[in-house]
């Protein structure tokens, strides 16, 4: 087991879970999808997220999913598995069964009913009872789908109390400015934790130039994130400029709210990564208008990828 | 097992889930709640809804809490179980269970997110194809706690399209109107299903005129509910209205949002009829002030009674 | 123009706003509502809050119903006028207005969107500089129907911080503990403002007990709150249960979310107090069957009452 | 006064509301935005919408800048005016106050509160009471801010029983297969509207090939939008494509939720279209990161512009 601390860096990509035409989990197309992010050069990967349709698998399907996955990256980079759930029991068997199978960490958001930033901090710390003080966990920051404001003075108090918050999963709005202000506190002494982005990486230049550590979050060419993340290191903040720029036309089109999952699963099955871009209910399917333009903008990106050498 | 279908009247008790003082679900008490609540009149019992903690077992807890509960009934009643789930797998999975274990219908609340009239619509479709057309259902309109409002014109056409939905548990606000548009669309020939109301009994005596069936609905003096639907058949309604008149202090003291399950388990564990008033994480702790709030409400509601005669 | 002060005791009448059957504001109708309120011993009266419907007039309208309040008031009572607005200039432009007009304070509720701690506080920080610091404030805290949650902490800050915050309109659920957290905290040091219950009324005795000092409510009797409140004072609390209890039943009625006001105007006019029952749209019309029940209700309270003595 | 009718086609700037260092509302920048949004080609202005600021003017400041922008406009375009209030008697002043000044539509979006279709229908029904049947109005479908979806079906309904509701400002998501099933409704005999569509232009390309007659939003650079609608409108599908793409970098930085007026007034105010960048409360400052970042997307945005050509 790869280990997952604050230093984490790079691009953990957020795995869609594959289904064959019949709707069962597909294992086969799951190993060929870790296959190809591990040999494009991921960090890491984030499995049963809220991309991952995580609520419309049976606990035994979840389970069968993570052990397959676990299987395939044998260790080689972490693995993180989203554990959210409606209450503590639930949590704590969930994360349990996936730290004992050979997971490097846990991903919880926070619940949707949390106002105050007490409460938000009340329920991270009973987070930590129930998964335990050893099980490493992503901070996952997403108030567009959860409704849950958490402020720079919250995440920094669970930072400061709670070690094993060893990353933020960051998909605020506005969101660069918190970035800013969590690596001003740790310049002036807070503990400094990774913070990897989200919002499909359409921010990603910007974040990086913020202090952001990578991106953890999901797109069909994980390459972009990838590159721009190696090129922001190397020092090559124009360059990376350009090739997200080549990208953007189509990451934008894929971040459309409701209908993002499904043109990623498109994608992802016509680069021969996974068998079918099939959906679990409820779910969209993609109308021919939608795939024209999806196959346009892949046509054009091409070009652009092309001509950027 | 008791057919449970659209006839069905009187008092369906919302049961909670009774813990021991270390938290592990307590079985023991669960038989001697289910003895006292048959002895006392119950027409059938609800479990694993909003108010029996579900969110806080474990798979494996409800199974047995559901199990253990049937085994004490014996087909003396019809039992409801709350399979509401973020997703139809673990809803399927959940259904096919406790009906195999022999529960008469399930219960369904919509999913937050639903907003238009054909999602909701659409949702319970698919409900439908997850649990099966065999299995009678409860549509669970709970807009306080859901947020989603289900117009009387939706409910007909779930009524109409999906004959396995037989009984509406009622806890919209104001809903007494709804109860009577839905009363006076069978009167124009709608198919008419059993309505149960909720809101811990708050306006059961006019739900009751409206022309509901009974009651769905938790209390520590389910009683109250059981005496109110006897004098409202027996063309008591004066009678009726003083029973619940008398309840009522306590029972709105009891309705409190937040703090009402808590109320609730200490009055039952006091009454003898669970062992320990605890609840599962995250729920509120009783104060010195509420108990003795709550244990001054209890002496004069002994004294109506007794004065009621 | 009477003072409103921290030390503010009693009941302030939420006031409704009285319409003719054409649908102007009626200002016979205000100035008999007024001397009734202040005959029956109201301490003050709020006007145009949630259940004034506020929004539902022009600007126009809503200076001149205010300015008639107060010249039939005659400074005999303080006057408190609802300020929130969706922005600050608007929030300002009114409370400059009523408060020339002899107005003894204003009550603001906090925007819908505010969530975290520090976004309540900053909003009533700038709510102070918009009214001015000599301008005593009324600060509503009425989760259910602004979805924001203040919590203790929260005032604490507010009330350290700004001291034109003089009274807490308490609404929030479950909170009763709300109120002996503020008188804890009271006692320890900080400062004490006047808090005034709302919830028509529904908690009255045990908010009383726990350290409110009145109520700031609306109810078609407000008799009962002033008679709790005064029996209370007097050290009377059973005697004030028992009144309460006499009661409860119609305000418990009254109190339906969404059909309430259109219940307690309908009483008002049935008591003379007001000519109309009339809501501006949107309000919903009562049916044949709400005016039965309610009408009902009072019957059995009337008498209820003559036992009572 | 142009007229506003279910013809229209191209682009209407939605106008922000330019304030002097002070915090006074700028005339003279108001006339200098006019002129440089008519020269540069748009075919209408939208002023006081969300991006307007309009909560935080007062009635007076509202009428003061709306009678500006007419006298400059000085009917050589079509200007709708936002008039969504609280209320329908606040919304029916203010549409008779801007439609007598010489505006040619209003705009108004659903209230909060509604939920099911028929709340949604009855709600434009009393707009058009209220605004009267020979003011064409906007239906404004926003629900990532209004939260109320308002499904194709209900939208046609609309259309069907309302003939004053002439355009539809699209702004949900996902869109694209909205503005398609209307089209297709269209081309069955539904009564054809105007749609314009909204969120900054980040889908102008997609939505004009879905069927979409223009754009009714912002953008610091509206000859993006201008450029766009007229290269679609000659059949030059890529070029727009590739005008679109040299400008999407900016417009998503642009677009970020709480911050995107702030990053459009400082752009307006560099180009020299207004005096100063200025909110009002409450409102985000931005930070020296910011600037900066948005002035390197400019220099990269000018470079790319150059290439094209």
């Amino acid at each position: 087991m790869m280990e997952f601390t604050e230093s984490t860096r790079g691009v953990y990509v957020i795995a869609p879970t594959p289904f064959t035409s019949e709707g069962a989990v597909d294992l086969e197309s799951t190993d060929r999808m870790v296959d190809f992010f591990l040999e494009r050069g991921a960090n890491g990967l984030t499995i049963l997220g809220m991309m991952g349709e995580a609520p419309k698998l049976t606990l035994e399907e979840s389970f069968t999913f993570v052990r397959r996955v676990l299987a395939r990256v044998k260790g080689r980079v972490p693995v993180i598995v989203g554990v959210s759930a409606p209450g503590f029991a639930q949590m704590g068997a969930l994360s349990d069964r996936v730290m004992g199978d050979g997971a490097s960490g846990v991903m919880v958001a926070p619940a949707a009913a949390l106002r105050s930033d007490e409460q938000i901090l009340g329920y991270y710390r009973q987070v930590v009872e129930t998964i335990g003080e050893s099980t490493p966990f992503v901070l996952q920051d997403f108030p567009l789908v959860t409704n849950v404001i958490i402020p720079v003075s919250v995440i920094l108090k669970i930072v400061e109390e709670l070690p094993s918050c060893v990353c933020l999963k960051h998909e605020d709005w506005p969101g660069l400015s918190k970035i800013a202000a969590l690596r001003d506190a740790s310049a002036a002494g807070a503990r400094r934790i990774s913070i990897l982005c989200g919002n499909g990486g359409l921010f990603l230049p910007e974040e990086m130039l913020r202090g952001a550590d990578g991106a953890m979050t999901g797109f069909a060419y994980p390459e972009m994130m990838i590159d721009v993340c190696r090129l922001h290191a190397e020092g090559e903040t124009e360059r990376a400029r350009d090739v997200f720029d080549a990208y953007l036309p189509l990451a934008r089109y894929e971040q459309q709210p409701g209908l993002g999952l499904a043109l990623r699963k498109y994608t992802l099955a016509k680069r021969g990564i996974i068998a079918e871009a099939k959906l679990r209910r409820p779910g969209p399917n993609l109308s021919a208008a939608d795939i024209a333009e999806l196959e346009a903008l892949i046509d054009r990106q091409t070009a652009r990828l092309a001509a950027l050498g």
